[in-house]
């Protein structure tokens, strides 16, 4: 039986989505100890992408195989009972055969967030960049209409060994200020992303509106396919995967029927 | 010169308000071991009132003096700076000489915040008490009608050596579901609170929510004056101080001019 869930977390004390060997503290490591520990299986949980250490998810997917028969209500409340205060469950229901988190996504959602003026609000300081420095809107949003559309962002890529297509689909970049203009939030939606490329394409945009480089220059960057000629990588923490895309048959789209 | 400021922190790391000996880690502490740095004075902060280890704040209150003359908001701008991400200072201005922020407090609200169903949002299990069981909310606020007006609280006073009245005047006690009814939030307001009488207060509300207690049994357990009548102490990780109410002269509520 396959199951899909959607899953919060606050990365704060996390080593990121992927288990890694039996000691560090990551994501996928704690479900799939608990999933085991509760089934008595040898249970491997697939997330819709790796999130970096630190990186936040309101909507990261994920699925995984039981040979054992649970009622999704009933497996969902015990894995909420035992699993960590920052790490929750928020759906969990039984998924056609061959359902993939990751291979099956249509696109992804992600956030970022930076506090521009003054101390950030220390109930939410977790889930922001501190720049601490007002930024040019303006300018952010007309560099990132250079950026949008089916493109090589070999350039945004933190991978340097990437072997792999680095070409993604970058369907909209929204900039929204929030807390009455003290910090500002940006939309990234895609078919997929790179690896780091939502925290390098905010750091770039960031100096954009830090007076650092002109908007257009994101048409050169593009073009450069290469790390250096981008920005710097904006700290993980003001990052969240927000929502995970599937198409209703669970095709990824562009894919043949 | 007097400056007054209030402050909002997260009470997590923190042992309480009050300063206590070198090596405790408190809000006052960090406040004054600051402010001595910044100013090269000795400098006491007073606070309108201790709040225990793991309370929050979003408005507490609190007064200090310095020889130095400081533009306020230039002092603020630096004690943000150093001050943790999880204590900032909201508001910082110069106060008649003789106000004090505890003496000249008219009153104080206070929430407290539990979670009823299912498992607390990952990114707000800090501020909630998490009870995970439905409350009666009905026949809590017949309970909490019982408990408003001038009274002698001593059966909700967590120091049993109180040596001074334990009358106090609570004003209002309001509760409301957040959170799509998952949530519950009560507020308290009075002026002034005993020690713990918040989380004692919603200790026994909680047991009436339970169906454990009678509504009507509030009466009784005001009468009994002793501790031991009353329910149990909420955690304190679901208590926030939430605003200091001054009167505009400074002087406290019902004080001869």
């Amino acid at each position: 039986m396959n199951y899909k869930m959607i899953l919060q977390y606050e990365g704060t004390r996390y080593n990121g989505w992927q288990r890694q060997g039996n000691t560090a503290q990551t994501i996928q490591g704690k479900l799939e100890t608990l999933l085991s520990r509760l089934t008595g299986e040898e249970v491997e949980v697939q997330g819709s992408g790796r999130t970096d250490a630190g990186v936040h998810a309101k909507g990261q997917t994920a699925n995984f195989h039981l040979k054992s028969v649970w009622e999704p209500g009933k497996l969902m409340e015990e894995m909420n009972r035992y699993l960590p205060a920052d790490i929750g469950v928020l759906e969990l229901e039984q998924a056609p055969e061959r359902f993939h988190s990751r291979l099956n996504a249509a696109g992804k959602l992600y956030r970022y967030q930076i506090w521009m003026e003054g101390k950030a609000d220390v109930f939410s300081h977790r889930y922001f960049y501190s720049l601490g420095k007002k930024l040019d809107c303006k300018a952010m949003e007309e560099a990132a209409k250079l950026l949008i559309g089916e493109r090589d962002f070999k350039s945004f890529c933190g991978n340097g060994n990437m072997k792999k297509s680095t070409v993604r689909q970058l369907r909209q970049i929204e900039l929204r200020p929030t807390w009455k203009g003290k910090a500002l939030e940006i939309d990234f939606e895609g078919n997929g992303f790179l690896q780091q490329m939502v925290r390098i394409l905010t750091g770039t945009l960031i100096e954009v509106g830090l007076g650092q480089r002109n908007a257009g220059q994101m048409t050169e960057i593009l073009e450069a396919k290469n790390r250096q000629a981008a920005g710097f990588t904006a700290p993980a923490q003001g990052l969240c995967l927000m929502q995970v895309m599937y198409n209703k048959d669970g095709r990824p789209e562009g894919m043949p029927r």
